[in-house]
Order: structure tokens, then C-alpha cells, then sequence
């Protein structure tokens, strides 16, 4: 088991509640075997503490900073590895679920930037980074698929990677096709310190999850690899907009009860609703 | 001239800067003259101060509580009424633009919740809210046109109208369509103090600004009408996501110094480009 210290643990919704954690760890991209071994012995300190669901950083397999796009396809693996395997039999004791980042191998040899939601039964759903990030493309091919909303025991839980949440065209989309929760990977570079004290990433999961009334988990990682410094921003934000966060850089795991079925009333008062107030005809989303 | 005094001057961005200002000022429902003076006199204080670009809050020609569609038809005014043109008037004081709310009478007699751009040469733009929140669908007509993007000597001015601002898809549209600053007019009733001590509304604005890369002026309205409380919330936030706000609830003047013609570089870092990345076949934003 491992040495995972818990931030805290909140009650947020009413009703229903569902545990979510995540997991702020710190991989190295220079030692794949302590990264995958951590990103297990991680999942299984959230299962003890009674996690429901367990979310993971990006690229939680093998660390961020690689160097050449040969370093990232030897550290890719396949999505039926025994990694993600490990994480499906942590899942089982627990009958949870885990998103978790991996470095993905995939069958026609192409290397992508992916997170899996895994279960008892496997591999459940395979999301590929669609917005990649600076050096990203150098060794990743970017996703050609629409994220997935996934439905499970515990709720309908949506998949977003890092950079994705810049993009609220994807976390409206991923709301709008019955995201109660969405649950983000990401490995945030560290930011200087906002004048507010609040890091922006938290501000992005929180105004996301008010505007789409769902649930925002961000497991985000922390430490630094070959000089580059990790915000470790997890957070978890609440349809209210509330937000249960880790402090900034440690290691640690941020567990919420959530009531995600509460996620899909979208009513705002008597007279709102923050889908059927939409007005599509109107919005301007194709470039003039 | 008014008493308005001023919360702020805060430099935002680099070169070429624009002197904003919102004007959080307490229209009175119950007396329609008096807000209609005070209006104008926020412009004036506002253009004593040096302000190029100035924004009001929602329905500052008239107040917001009204307590029937006969209370607000009577209040309600045409756009080529006197008050726009003493708006008019202030702004060519200044060589400045004004952006306020005004309760709208329009040609074919209905009622709507609109803002109006204004400038030395008069009225240039009228917007009709899209999003009406609770009890404004009693009264007003929705709009039936997108949100404008306005081309202006200091840049370019995208509108929208509070509860508009809930809709990730309404200011995307206007950033796409080339708005440098999203100046938006509000009446954002009271919230309970969030744990983190930041109004949702802030949030909203800072993270609009930073992923959509302009800048975002939201001129709240303070006091109360008939009960009810008002947030006084106004901000102007940055592409970075910093925000300048008013003292929550007090009457004042936000004004800062913005950049707004950085707002067309929407680029970020050397590799990404929040507009450029963009995946739009991928975005579930019809629903299934």
C-alpha cells in the first residue's frame, strides 16, 4: 500500500454520494518501472480510503517530459498492458473505477497521449489527447475521436486530458452528451503565482463545472522532471462551482463525495435551465 | 459631475493600452429619473478619469425589479431616446465609447433587455439579450440576433448581457468573430460568500478572458430593489486570467489600462494557438 498522504476529504452534493480521488503523484520519465508502480500503489491507497472513483494524472505510465519520440515509443504501451491491467485488478477490489493518463501504443505503431477509464471487467474506453501541447506533437498523434462519456455504476463520467480543458467547446460537448462528472488528467507546468492566489487551473475546473453543472475532477500532477516544475493543481469542483483543491505542488490525494446524480438536473431556480436556456441558432462557432 | 469614485487604475497588458472603466453604480426601479441622470453622470465620471472605453451595468436606464411587463413598458425606451443621445453626448466629451444596458422599446412595440454601443456620432450597435433569467421572460422578449462584434477606433467590441455570460458558447462565438474586449453589462444578484472569498461572477470573467485570449469588462450593478440584493461584482479581466474588481457591493469606478489590441494574438507559448488548436469536428455541441 502505499505511502499516499489525504488532503482532505469533503462532502459536496446531497445526496447519493459518490467518493472521488485524485491522486496527485509525481511519475518520472526516467524510471517507468517506480511510475507504473506508484500509479498502482496510488490507486489502491484511494480504494482504502473508500474511493469510487479513482483519477489519475496524464501520462501517470511514464512521466511528461520525454526528449525524442523515440524516448515516448519506448515508453508507450498498449491499452491491453499489463499496467492497465494492474489498475483493472485495484479497481475490482474496490468495485471502482480508475482514469488514469498512460503513454499509448497503438496497434497500427502510432504513439498517442491517452487516458483509460478502466473497471473490473478491463479496460472499459480509450480517450486520445485531441489538443496537444507544445512538445507534445513532436511525439504524439493527436486523438480522432470525440471524447467519451462513459456510463458506469457510479455515473456518466466524461474524459478531457490536460490542454483539453482550454476548450470549452469540449467540456460543453462532453456535458451535453450526459457527462455528470468529467474527469481530467492533466500534468499542469507550474504557473507563477496568480495576484488572486488561486491557480488558474483551478478556476478553469471550477468555472467549467458552475456553467455546465456537472462535476470537475482534476487529478493534475506534481513534482519536476529534467527542470520542468509541476503545478499539482488537482481539484475537485462542484456544479456550484465550489471547489475542494490540493495544496499546490505536494503529493497527496483529494478525495470529495460527490452527488453525481444530482449532475443531471440542469435546472438553475424555478424559471433556468442552463441547457434548455441555450440559444445554438445564435452562437458564433464557425470561423466568418 | 458625479461623486463616482474610483476603486482602481491598474496597468493590464503592455502596449497601446485602453483606459476602461466600469461604472458600478444602483439604478432605482422606482425612479426612473434619477437613474437615468446617474447613468450619465457615471459616464461623465468616468471620462474625467480618462476613460476611452466605458461600461454600465444592465438596464442602467431604468433599474431591474420590476414588478410587471406594464411597469417595465412604461419604463422602457427607444434607442434613438434623449438618454442615449446625452450618452452620446459624455462619450464625445471624451472621443470615448460608452457600452450600457437599457430597458428597449422597440419599433414593433415589444420589450427587451438590450445594450447599446454608443460613440460621439450616437448609437452604433443595440443588442438584444438572448439568455433571459427568471422573471425577465415576464417582461422581455428575447433576442433574436447573435451577439455583435463592434469594430471601434481602440478596438474591437464584442456584447453580451449577464446571464449571457453563462454560456460558454456565446463568448467563443464572440472572440471568434474578432472581439478583443467582451464588454458585458450586468445585474448579478447577491451570492453567499464563496468559500474561496472569490464571487463566481470573477471567476467567470477571469477564465472567459484567459481562454478565449481578450480581455472582459463586466460592469455589475450594486444596492438593493424591492429585496433584492445586488453582487456588485464588476471586473475587467485579462487574456492571463488576471482579474481588477470592485469592492463586492459598493458604488465605484474599475478602470484599467488594457492592451486590447494584444487580444488578437492568440497564440501561447512558441507550439499552441487557442484558436489554431481548435477541434471543431470533434465537439459534441449538437445534441445526440
Amino acid at each position: 500500500m502505499s505511502g499516499l498522504g489525504l488532503f482532505s476529504v469533503v462532502g459536496l452534493g446531497v445526496t447519493e454520494r459518490v467518493r472521488v480521488a485524485c491522486c496527485q503523484i509525481a511519475p518520472d520519465v526516467t524510471d517507468r518501472v517506480a511510475s507504473a508502480a506508484a500509479s498502482t500503489a496510488a490507486i489502491a491507497a484511494a480504494i482504502d480510503r473508500g474511493a469510487q472513483i479513482v483519477v489519475l494524472p496524464e501520462l501517470a505510465s511514464s512521466g511528461y517530459v520525454f526528449e525524442s519520440a523515440e524516448e515516448a515509443r519506448a515508453a508507450a504501451i498498449a491499452s491491453d498492458d499489463e499496467l492497465l491491467a494492474s489498475w483493472s485488478a485495484e479497481a475490482a477490489r474496490g468495485d471502482a473505477i480508475v482514469v488514469g493518463g498512460f503513454c499509448e501504443l497503438a496497434a497500427d505503431g502510432r504513439v498517442f497521449n491517452s487516458a483509460a477509464l478502466v473497471d473490473a471487467d478491463g479496460v472499459r474506453a480509450v480517450y486520445r489527447k485531441l489538443h496537444l501541447w507544445h512538445d507534445e506533437r513532436r511525439w504524439f498523434s493527436p486523438g480522432e475521436q470525440a471524447a467519451p462519456v462513459v456510463d458506469t455504476a457510479f455515473g456518466r463520467i466524461g474524459l478531457a486530458v490536460c490542454y483539453d480543458l482550454e476548450f470549452p467547446e469540449l467540456t460543453r460537448g462532453l456535458a451535453l452528451a450526459g457527462a455528470d462528472l468529467i474527469a481530467a488528467p492533466t500534468n499542469w507546468p507550474r504557473q507563477p503565482d496568480p495576484p488572486d492566489g488561486r491557480p488558474i487551473l483551478h478556476s478553469i475546473a471550477a468555472v467549467t463545472a458552475y456553467l455546465n453543472k456537472v462535476f470537475v475532477a482534476v487529478c493534475d500532477r506534481c513534482g519536476t522532471e529534467r527542470g520542468l516544475a509541476f503545478e499539482g493543481g488537482s481539484v475537485i469542483a462542484t456544479p456550484l462551482g465550489e471547489a475542494s483543491t490540493a495544496p499546490v505542488a505536494a503529493a497527496g490525494m483529494v478525495l470529495a463525495e460527490c452527488d453525481l446524480a444530482g449532475a443531471s438536473d440542469k435546472r438553475l431556480g424555478q424559471d433556468n435551465d442552463v441547457f434548455g436556456d441555450r440559444r445554438p441558432e445564435h452562437y458564433r462557432l464557425a470561423p466568418p
